[in-house]
């Protein structure tokens, strides 16, 4: 099964092939620049697939971050999914993207709690903790948006050293680290890559998760600025 | 310092820019399907930069896997460093594979033996060991060149369990998984990445051993089969 996958849900962007059933990964291609992702991530799956040999007929799954994670970035991301799969109805798996930071971790010789944490802005995060048993990664909690007063707490429930994942990381354990055993990962491991979102879509296809183009959609956790500063107006008239 | 790392050496190739200081990874990518690597190097190079926004003037060392490795594959990549950095005359870090490939275990919170290894054919392989203490690699050995059952022995001196490295993992596990504690790295740490070259150049910069291109040089620990087999021949006559 040649998976397409594709993120531009947080501050990198990330583009590979990966063959499912071997946990092999064919190419990647990740950016860690201030670029904007709409003019980055259709230039990078064409490069992907051109570099591979493949083209967009060889995909049998398109795995896409949908969320949580920046608005506009999760936007280009399941719009540029819905683009490539739509002709050839290709299947979908809308991968959370902590679930994508934490499968980083899969096969990773390691004991330890692992906090996907992405800086969701305003002293806030999104957050799910994963365990991690010397590489196996098995869900704890749901995708959460947290305060980060309130993350601590939350994080604080682990059993085992945590180590945190994802572009809020280092706003996390400086907020944490003389609270509770905490370490951040290295660089290599810290974003969202091709091989964690096809980990997390396999496991989504082996359960029945995976949904037609017409189906993906954008997953937030909180409502967009304009509608939070909308409300607020509409409260305070 | 901005490092253009570039590896051919073995069944996989990379390209990547790197901020050394900062242990940033600014873009990489990553192949490993069945092609030749004098094709893609080059264009994988001009899209790295392209897509980071950056042009070979903004390069600061040029850190390429030198060897041990595939004979061709070296060449490839000492002969591309080299071109790119000539006219410019950009300092160059000849770094080891089997290095590059430990050093994707820096910063992973892990107590082992990384013992890297290459496939060198004919039941051999290229090896080093090196020591990873919660993330911080030492090297234990140099860069050698051994038929595999030698290599077991050189393997059973680690005082850890020992987490094999490079093309040569699943061969080398194969062989050794009844007689020492041992296992594979998982796919995002088991090929030579941008980081890890970078990390080993950083290294080389502080210790001053980076050389000028015309002093960039393959680095082979076996004779190419061409001269061993002249060798045989006029041994024989």
């Amino acid at each position: 099964m040649i998976i397409l996958t594709l993120d531009t849900s947080s501050v990198t962007a990330a583009c590979g092939l990966v063959d499912g059933e071997q946990d092999k990964l064919l190419y990647e291609s990740f950016i860690n620049v201030p670029l904007t992702h709409s003019q980055t991530i259709l230039p990078m799956t064409q490069t992907a697939l051109q570099t591979a040999g493949r083209t967009i007929e060889d995909v049998d799954l398109l795995a896409v971050c949908h969320g949580p994670g920046s608005f506009t970035g999760v936007r280009i991301g399941v719009a540029a999914a819905k683009g490539l799969g739509f002709e050839r109805g290709i299947l979908c798996a809308p991968v959370s993207t902590l679930e994508a930071l934490a499968q980083n971790y899969a096969g990773v010789q390691t004991d330890a709690v692992i906090a996907a944490v992405l800086d969701a802005r305003r002293q806030q995060v999104y957050t799910a903790l994963f365990d991690c048993a010397n590489g196996v990664i098995t869900r704890l909690t749901d995708d959460q948006a947290l305060a980060i007063d309130d993350a601590q707490k939350f994080w604080k429930n682990a059993k085992k050293s945590v180590i945190f994942v994802g572009d809020g990381a280092d706003l996390c354990y400086n907020a944490c680290k003389d609270a509770l055993p905490c370490s951040v990962a290295p660089p290599s491991l810290r974003y969202v890559k091709p091989r964690g979102i096809a980990l997390a879509a396999v496991r989504m296809a082996r359960e029945g998760q995976t949904v037609p183009v017409s189906e993906l959609h954008p997953f937030y956790l909180r409502l967009p600025q304009a509608e939070r500063e909308l409300k607020n107006k509409q409260k305070n008239q």
